[in-house]
């Protein structure tokens, strides 16, 4: 029987849009207000959801406790109360929109996931905004 | 790298649910309360769902504020603070239950949003009874 | 040891910002869209908060059941999928802005609520606006 | 026109995480204080989706009476105020996760809903943790 | 500059509505479903509201980590995943109604916290009902 | 009759809690993450409550578009998307707290608001941290 189990996570973390091989006015053009270079800030919302078979054993599709642990180590740990321009090696080089956070979560989550799972992320920038990503 | 952005929006109006070619008692025996000849309304809350590939130049599936202008145009600026039955054409014929809502916002967007993307609608109509629209 | 219990509902209903002694005009010039002569509508959500001294033999300030026939009686039956200016008695005289629909709903669960409670009515119109009162 | 209308409901029930074929001290270790011998709690929130085609002659999906009747008397008259391990028949051999208990829930709406429909439960046994199941 | 900071906070528990001194007949007509013998359950919301004067040199209230220390040692050690009839002290005389536990939650965080600070206490028992406490 | 009208909105900036006259040793010690020199950010969630008496012309409190108007100006062209320590003048010497930013945004509404009318400043930093203000 395939189910997806979901847990929810947040982090707050500062960041601009940006690409440094642009001079700031093309930022500002492309990308607005979220361009200001002295960074603005988010409180991100996440919603982790594994799919899977459950374990006939447990009834659990995955101890949570593991998810819990593996979202603290590679998200909490990580992004919270971080910049993610200056402090976060992927987004030295990659513009910290809410698309590409949420790829480099899935990428991260992936890595150390038991490989029976599918992974999908979705990622609040706000409560009005935001982008889910599966990794295909 | 496929990827989903959400965009939430919401307005307000009035209708009834209600077809033409049946007399007020039909209506009403099919339809109850939410045939009231002198309509009540909602808060209708919306979800515009855009799917496809992340542009590797900006980071984003797609720049938010043409998404937040189409979703003016043709959600908000034609549906808020308006009586749906007497002042929106789709609805002359056409009951406005939630579904057929969700169907007529798919339909305008769509019409206007870059062909190279996916459209699903949610549309909430209260909060504990929505809908969810792809354009299948 | 006084304590205030609160109790949520919901009811939908059409309604238009409108003083019948004006004309269409100074109508739609004060309330805006809100005017509308075609009505739009709400899902209006209620927290009914009653206070007083909890009861030692029981445990409760009241008991909900009490407070929920009340609130079906009074608001839910009352108010619900209805048209405001044209249904209720009250506002064919008085404008349905929040604020008196408000008033409206706590003079009439006053009127039938043990005399030794206070109470507090709040109204979202919207899930961004919304009133509080306290009958002082 | 193919959609899916969504219906939330809720219910509270006790239960514990437990196979009567471990010893407690079996059971506390792979399910940690979710084992604890006097039970636990939570308040449930249920997502029910139908999957179908809009009905030309009504504009819906389905009566949505039709599957408020079916959810109060499949899933809130059955678990609603409940202890899930000693009071519903399903949960004597299964341990009541949220995979088990959406599950049976899915089992329970499906056996009585109109086979057409394709059916989806979503169940939050906490804010943050929360199971998705399609009958695959 | 007086303030009041709060900080929201959560326990999953079992508990039934009972009085030892009545028999189950007489606490089932009193308390109804929510007396089952067996034992329900609810996920218990909490906001926990400090009141006082921003201190000039930090520009805090309180410092939050102290707060949630608190909350964590007081409230959720000592209630989550718990049967409160049967485990927690002060319910094995007091029926554990939304109003007591409110009130023993305030006496507990009173007793620890600095008495400059006023306290106030929200208990959700489900989404639609909730308590305030003052300690008045 | 005297009522409260509430009128939510929001912003999203970057900040640190920092004192100038500190080290960063010091500020770290304090403030732990929060003090990251580097910043970090929130989406910050407000509800602005305007008491007084209903305007028995219109039965409002207030013209909502007065108050957005003025919300607009005062906090989200003058907060949002900004770096608060860097480019907001009166954290250049105030320590940005959730408590402090809450005392900034009342006094700059009451400054000009119509002074007939009270007011109280809800801001959330996080989903589960806030604090409320009234200018006492």
């Amino acid at each position: 029987m395939r189910i997806t189990a979901h847990r929810k996570a947040h982090f707050n973390a500062a960041h601009r849009l940006y690409r440094a091989d642009w001079d700031d006015a093309k930022n500002m053009q492309i990308f607005g207000k979220c361009s200001n270079p002295n960074f603005h800030g988010h409180n991100y919302d996440l919603t982790v959801s594994v799919s899977g078979e459950i374990d006939p054993e447990t009834g659990f599709l995955i101890d949570l406790k593991i998810l819990k642990d593996i979202i603290k180590a590679e998200v909490e740990d990580y992004l919270d109360h971080k910049n993610l321009n200056l402090e976060v090696p992927e987004f030295k080089t990659l513009n910290p929109t809410a698309e590409n956070i949420a790829v480099v979560i899935h990428q991260k989550i992936k890595a150390v996931l038991d490989p029976k799972f599918d992974l999908e992320i979705t990622l609040y920038e706000t409560p009005r905004n935001f982008v889910t990503y599966k990794g295909e």
